[in-house]
């Protein structure tokens, strides 16, 4: 099951760049939005437990008071859809249990059908053997997350800026989370690039394919 | 741009699973496999460093050495292309020098002119604060060309597994990459699922929405 081609592919991941100022005016429509939202969702993660939160963020003000949490840069405010990725910082067997009751469901099964399945979980993640850390773990399938959201936004035509550049702790704060089980990684502001980004016409930069690339 | 309607995305996500099992006869077609190859090399990064290698095997004696070290799962084995996802393990201003002259020569400018440019990043990473380990840094980054890559491959219709089921030193000593600066964080199979995968009709298990969504 082909959607695209190859060459369409490589065209929407050229066209992609980190976006520096968004056209303020330009929102993403419901159902385009729908789609990312389902992005997100739908990534894959390690056992499936999808140790994470995605904080969407719309509101005006709320976007406004992430700019000087983000090294001022403007992106939070000018964007349509702001996303910030959050990781579990820890995890317990009540955590795994609800993904097992999840997969119970989905798949219709009984939970006791699945208990091997669980003690391989709790075998390796509770506790995490020593030098594994769960919000490292945790992080890790975030940026899974941030990957396929930026790819899934590009297909589709829609732009967007990775943001590492902020300010975790101050984050967490202002959204709510901090305490919560989960912690800012990461955040990918989405929407359109203003008409007069002067990026958007600056030569990518990459390695050449055989610096970083070893066919073995 | 749009290259794909946002109904279309979703469907090839869904479409989209860990293959268990790959059809060994069917390889990823040359132009199919460039295109996937870009997407790597093209996935944005930290301050754009790259800091990764993609190893991509292909060689049938190779890939079944990879299975004893992969808990004895045969998608090494059985897909048609393997990439073992390496990143860089320290960070030295050799490194951020040949990034800087890249840059240049890229777009056509004077290094000099970057001078700021490196300084920055020096001053973030070589050495890195306190708490900051490069290695994690460079796995996240490797990780969001995973997420990359899984969703390439899906919108092009191509199969995948991640995998982090793997000894990564173990990888390292049979590729050959002990010692030379990057080290095996992970890796995903591409190729095709076999016809009798039966994983390809399981119920694909996430939690709603409301769940792993907030709005704000």
């Amino acid at each position: 099951m082909q959607a695209l081609s190859p060459e369409a592919l490589v065209c929407q991941l050229k066209w992609r760049y980190a976006v520096k100022k968004f056209d303020p005016a330009r929102k993403i429509s419901p159902d385009t939005w729908a789609a990312l939202e389902q992005s997100l969702v739908l990534t894959p993660s390690s056992f499936g437990l999808q140790p994470w939160k995605f904080l969407v963020i719309t509101d005006r003000a709320m976007k406004e008071k992430l700019v000087p949490l983000s090294w001022r840069q403007t992106q939070p405010a000018d964007c349509s859809h702001f996303v910030v990725f959050a990781a579990r910082t820890t995890l317990s067997e009540r955590h795994v249990d609800e993904y097992v009751a999840r997969v119970a469901e989905v798949r219709g099964v009984p939970p006791d059908s699945l208990a091997g399945f669980r003690k391989m979980m709790i075998g390796t993640l509770v506790p995490p053997r020593p030098g594994f850390e769960i919000k490292h773990w945790a992080s890790l399938q975030a940026y899974i997350a941030l990957g396929n959201f930026m790819t899934s936004a590009a297909v589709i035509g829609v732009d967007t800026c990775p943001m590492e550049g902020i300010e975790p702790a101050k984050y967490d704060e202002l959204l709510g989370i901090s305490d919560s089980g989960f912690a800012t990684i990461v955040a990918c502001a989405a929407g359109y690039r203003a008409a007069d980004d002067k990026y958007a016409v600056v030569p990518k930069v990459r390695f050449p394919a055989e610096v970083v690339v070893q066919r073995v």
